[in-house]
């Protein structure tokens, strides 16, 4: 299966480029099942239901969320209604919404993508460790679904390294989100699993990880209140990561960063090596 | 100016791949100063002199410190009478060693290098911001010193970034390190300072940022102590990055991120490029 | 039922008061349960598995822990066989020992006591609230237990006052524990539940929280490693407070606090109005 | 000199007593001095110009402030002439007003009142030892100022007696603000200094340390956004502490906590031992 992973889609900015580049790189990379994380869509907060539709009609499958979820307060009622919008699985139980969907692909495929929320430097959740374990026990990878895309939206390296190993051979990929900078230590752990600390952000880089430059500085510096933080909105880098799997046992073959438009380096999986 | 800069040496691991690269690193890149980072080289825990000597006998010229600065005991007393090893500059007045070092190099030109602590979800310590403008003060890039480094040790990738804007355009080179995780954001920002929010780790990167996968995750999972962590012993990644630099105004022309060995993708810096 | 509660024990200067005191505090109060937190007790570290025989030895019925629980690691293979040492209630399934304790006295009345972990500025841990609400679904407070105490050991007073309000009217009493500092808050909330942010310290007062001043204050100031922190050692004043409860409903009727010996001002319960 | 302190304001409740109260606590106490936290006077968050005015013309000499300093944005453009509110003393150089001031009482004593921050689970500022260090080192206590009161606004009780220890002998009292519940480890250290942990609030106590239950346990239990949290409305507590010092020497002869009004037991200094 070949599954497109990008992060955190930061303000108009993040989602003009996202649904401008979206389409031709399904086309190109011949994508299976497109995650996006969009936790910071609106305005940098949240998830308005109207901007999750356009994603889903630019051709996104599965969006994820994060600690800024209800940010948006519409998507409380909203998300209910709208499975394809997972939110943090290990939220308290009486949360609306749900913290894994099953996709079935036009072809019969089946792919879990789950979004999970790490706890260092992060608000007090339960366990994010127990709750992946109960939710793959139902689970076969290779056998009752073809791949499983984990989005871990954590603070510390050191979390997310130890969640990615504890799960090492059990899901397809593990990508870190909430950083909103990319990293380049994309690999395949040993036991066969795709991991990325952090997909890096959608989002305009000339800024404080999407933010406008000037008040976030403030906020370090002078520590007094300013105005409201606003989404930079210069041209936005696309970052992810590009994933294919073995269907027959639902382990990464490779797994590629993808870097387009913006202020960063570029960079696109290279086709032939796929 | 051409500069390397290597991020957190992991254990014998990492020391040893940074041994053994680095001779051969400065000759292909004819690298002018050459900096490390070395919190971590001592089984993972602070900097013992012996092992300092070995990296400066290897070709290193300045190494920096961070959170695990004083775990190796024997470095508090060593530190006053060794400038070229360097601990955080916002450490409370009155702690021995400094905070910055000038060297000069053989053919004159000068270079500053400094280590910087960030505070958030970290020790509680005196303003960075404040503590580099001060140290800024006292230089003019291109003038007084051909190059500034600051290797800003900090967790949060929005206190890294804000760092980074705060001082565009005054030091050459923003490299972040302390999450032991490469990013993929080298860049050169708007003022001209090359930045990447992380260098990575020199060390094994099949591991939990350097240490051993079982009991790292024994930690998030079980919380129970268990035995003391050990670094992991595989073949380590060398991570870091190379900036080639103006001497008239000290600014950066190229970053390039370099990491080799291990476990991660390999890249090194196009030499035609640079 | 008279419940004579004692915050945590800090070294041999609390240990030794305790043990003095506990024996003539039961006659003089004709105490039914007494519940000591221990978890410093062992030269302000954990609990060694003597020194909860000596402190059942001299009248305690239970003892609480916390995050402190396993820094002694004999107590992790003992606590299984010792049903009246109780660690936090919200620790991972599989941790040794137990949440609770139902304690049958010798009249037959029956009591529980739990120990719980607050989550705010403390390790990350399952949810309190929830851990208890299941906790307490399975009794009725008056008819199939006569009194229930929750040591909630929590640094926030904002998590300490909602988790108390959340079983107000289920439990008898919610005492806090854990910064060592006794509060005057005491009293009986709307619902008949018994509270105090904190129980304070059974330890010396002229410390930094039982622990020796010079020490402390360094790791405040200098923000460098230096010895090891020891308990302060002089006479310690024992801290805690008195709740007299109403069998039929199992709701508190009277909460006195009670500091005595060492440098704080003293208080007894007053035995006219109990 | 005969100091009176209260401890943060909490909302209209708040304000009310304290100003219905403080007139005839002045009389009754012959108060030289009194100092009021203020810093969630205004509907919880922050302090209005105007509720100042009201406070001062209530009786109050000194306001302190904390965290909470700038949620209400007028004050900002008010301070610089306003002396007598006090933020904290280590909030970033440039930041407007001042953290203390020198009171010149009617006879001529003089009396300096600090507000510090605490780090300790707080907001990331410059060391509040070295910036009461330097602001001390400018006064020679029973020689050119007769009191110093310092408002100590930190969550954790470490950090406040360590605090406390490292100025004892060189202020009268050390008083401890911001978990809005008050200790009673009142006392007097070895060098003179008398403190206590926490003034604890002037507040409704049927609540979240002032704020509504319902609002402030979801946060807890649902970690779902809700309603704005409102400060509670029923009877405030007056809490605080009556501390008589030696002007020859400005070191404490007693110490008193007050409890007035509301929920929490009640307890006034005794006249006849002052
Ligand atoms: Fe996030
Ligand atoms: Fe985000
Ligand atoms: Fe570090
Ligand atoms: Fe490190
Ligand atoms: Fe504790
Ligand atoms: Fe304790
Ligand atoms: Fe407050
Ligand atoms: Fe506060």
């Amino acid at each position: 299966m070949r599954i497109l992973f990008l992060g955190d889609i930061v303000g108009r900015s993040g989602r003009d480029a996202v649904e401008a580049r979206l389409p031709e790189l399904r086309r190109q990379l011949r994508v299976d099942l497109a995650v996006i994380n969009a936790e910071n869509a609106s305005h940098g907060f949240g998830l308005a239901p109207a901007m999750a539709d356009s994603l889903f009609a630019a051709g996104c499958d599965v969006l994820t969320l994060g600690n800024h979820a209800w940010d948006r307060k519409e998507l409380i009622g909203h998300i209910g209604g709208a499975p394809r919008i997972v939110r943090p699985l290990n939220f308290p139980p009486g949360t609306p919404g749900q913290g894994s969907v099953m996709i079935t692909l036009a072809d019969g495929r089946k792919a879990m993508v789950a979004n999970v929320m790490g706890r260092l430097f992060m608000d007090a959740l339960d366990d994010p460790f127990r709750a992946t374990q109960e939710l793959l026990s139902r689970q076969r990878l290779g056998t009752t679904v073809q791949a499983i895309v984990v989005d871990f939206h954590a603070e510390a390296t050191s979390e997310k390294a130890a969640f990615a190993h504890y799960v090492d051979g059990r899901v397809s990929l593990v990508v870190g989100t909430h950083t909103h900078t990319p990293t380049s230590d994309h690999r395949i752990l040993v036991g066969g699993t795709a991991f990325q600390a952090d997909a890096g952000m959608c989002g305009d880089y000339d800024s404080v990880i999407g933010m406008g430059k000037e008040g976030a500085m403030a906020r370090f510096v002078r520590k007094m209140p300013g105005e409201r933080l606003q989404p930079a909105d210069g041209e936005a880098t696309v970052c992810g990561l590009f994933v294919e799997t073995d269907d027959r046992t639902g382990l990464a073959r490779t797994v590629a960063p993808l870097r387009l438009g913006g202020a960063l380096s570029q960079t696109m999986p290279d086709l032939a090596a796929v």
